[in-house]
């Protein structure tokens, strides 16, 4: 990655049979990756197949999302599991999603952990291993995000995975390359113009500020952009148009330099 | 298909988290095919990989087995759903188990509904088609099991997928060779001479004694064996011993012949 | 009832873990009775926790709303089931709604059955008879809602609990009184002041003109307002208001006259 | 307590839909507590109005057995839970069983947390203090079964519920009182013998040898009885000869003494 290219990415297909969260369809136009639930923290079948069919006409690569099977957390509660477990919820979600991706004559591009699974992942070893490990048995060409400097990017470059790591435009980081925690006043970014200033300082200078004003080297490959919040268009919208004038192309890994 | 080969199919990877239904090791040494649930009406990751796993040890070839996500009845429950929700239900299982049948390096070799999804498209078109263009779509060299002279065979061959008509060993015949209704006093075969006498007419002569003594014509290619009943291991081994006393050779769709 | 007084009631509480569904706030204070979901069509002990001390804050009485077990089609699903899991599903569904109204130190009104079982009971008397049991042999003091001159009000009737027949703002009625199926396409009635002139007729005429012209008798003791579309709060707010201008009272069965 | 009355309670209704664990109808004639599962980690309604049935007619003290929802780990995984989730999926679940046992004419004796819930609350003081305040505001006259020395059961004190300490038979205990880990190679005790023994030191001396050998007081009011083991019929069944052989009555907290 240089200064000059960067993925967008949003959750998008988190619907559920009567019940809607997001707004798949306005926040398409702005990204060039989508992270599609596999039915067991969201989504479910048919959802799936809408999600799939919208993306590949906006010319979004496409990514598996899978979760805890525990809907009413929304995939976000913590729970205790084996790494075999790990590998069987992760194994079976990517094959159930990458089976709408190519019924509708696609590609599946990457795989990104949902939710507790994406947060116990980034700091447990067995379990990064385990996400791993399922995504090379089915498909070494697929690519895994994950947080920067996480132990999951680790165990997928160890493994032999292509790694895109992820930055945030609206989370404060730590001294040591962390996300602040959410309980921490200061985690939250909620001024525009300072999340998409922080994520020009990691693009082009590929370090960041930390919360007690220390610069640290950050190399983030994909932004994440929340769909669900209430100026989530807005601001993906506001994200796209900063690059666009800087002249950082918003590209994903699926398509040609 | 000539008199001299036969597949033995059964209905394996039943259980679910702490319950068990089966007897999966007992029954796999005498089938040449094996219908694996994939989480919707029985099954669980866990359960799907462990069961794939066997299933390759002994030789035996692996198909989806996707039914109603319905657990509480075991997915026998008809339901109202529409030929969309059966593509996409029916789409999403295949995917589900094929990703643990590439991770273990096997091969799908077919798809067999299960259930109430099972009887529901050997009746009605419109979802038989459904199931038969989902199979397709995902992979079109996957084989579609179906009760001979079914709405779901005809699907299967009209879009252009190889199709494997199913008969019942323990199941009387009607006129119309439609299998006797589970509400008539004779449409279960008790008596396993009767039964294994019954699988032999088939094979050898490809027609069948229904149920008010006229004889019509039937093929059939596999032979479901149930693996849950009580003398589900006997039976099976007492069909195989037939079988190979009568030098017919059970043999999958996978074997070189 | 008389002509001086109608029950107004919604179906709220419909939201499930992240996921949310209506706008139960806006419509508590324009109805009377409340139809709070159980957990298996739609809800869940949280949002059912909160959905009671709502209604109880705004004086609305309660009612239990139980559904099939089926989120993803939202109850909404006709399925094959028995008297027995008709009864058993009641009886689960009212009871986990009961605790949480006798914990916030309330008392449950009635029992309104939703979606598919609310049609299908409707019609089908050994599952209405199934609900109607359930509710009795629980309580019974409580309520049982049902479809103007239904099986479900006869079953109800019969088994000695007081029934309510609800009428529909929204909908046109045929010569035998049942509903225009939502397949014909003046099923429906859009237009918020012919909606509100078929209210007042059964109100205050205790008939109803017919799709087809003609007027038959049609008693309604509570009035359906959908909570969940567009424009309902508003629909909601017009029709409260011209009932109250045209000084019928508002009014539940548990409130003295 | 004295020595000399004890309780036996077995785990009960744990089977699911086509799934069966357990043998309720061995267990029953040698307990006289059931815990009867809810429908969350095991057990549907259909189970449920089975279990109470049959616990009526053998005559024994029905509890709720409220666990999480997680039928894939059999509600054995710990997950990361609030207070306020506790108290709701508590509440609702003996709202649920109450309503069958209501409609059968009998009367709930108790509530008993189910395994990971069970174990979290023997330790976590807030999640105690939750299940003790959802059975508290349910019902006060309900009994609360919690493991001897635990914060379940201080917490049922402390909010004013009658309480019931529950020991093993066939588990070891620490010096402080608190039951061997599963992982310790001694935390088993799988000689009957020595089994029944520890039971009748702890009823007749109201206390018990640890594992390293010292004697610290324990009392306890009801022995938990495994039904799903491979000799638990045999087990249950010698543990009720020793205690009636040594004239201590088998007596549940309904029955008057």
């Amino acid at each position: 990655m240089t200064h000059h290219r960067i993925d967008l990415n949003a959750d998008i297909g988190e619907s559920f049979g009567a019940y809607t969260i997001g707004n798949d369809k306005g926040i398409l136009p702005f990204i060039s990756s989508a992270n599609i639930a596999c039915g067991f923290h969201a989504g479910d079948p048919s959802i799936m197949r809408k999600t799939v069919t919208l993306a590949l006409q906006y010319n979004v690569a496409i990514g598996a999302h899978p979760g805890f099977q525990d809907m009413i957390s929304f995939g976000r509660r913590e729970m205790k599991v084996t790494p075999e477990e790990v590998y069987e919820l992760t194994l079976y979600q990517i094959g159930a999603l990458q089976a709408f991706v190519s019924a509708e004559g696609g590609t599946l591009q990457h795989v990104k952990p949902h939710g507790a699974l994406y947060n116990m992942s980034a700091k447990d070893a067995r379990l990064a291993e385990a996400i791993a490990r399922a995504i090379y048995q089915l498909n070494p060409k697929l690519r895994l995000y994950g947080l920067a400097n996480s132990k999951l990017i680790e165990a997928g470059r160890k493994i032999g995975l292509e790694t895109v790591t992820e930055i945030f435009a609206d989370r404060t980081y730590q001294r040591d390359g962390s996300l602040t925690p959410r309980s921490h006043p200061n985690a939250l970014i909620t001024n525009t113009e300072k999340a998409i200033e922080q994520v020009m300082q990691i693009i082009k200078e590929q370090q960041v500020t930390t919360i007690d004003g220390s610069t640290i080297k950050l190399q983030g490959q994909t932004v994440c952009i929340h769909g669900d919040g209430e100026n989530a268009i807005q601001f993906a919208q506001q994200v796209s148009a900063a690059l666009r004038k800087e002249k950082i192309s918003i590209q994903n890994f699926t398509q040609k330099k």
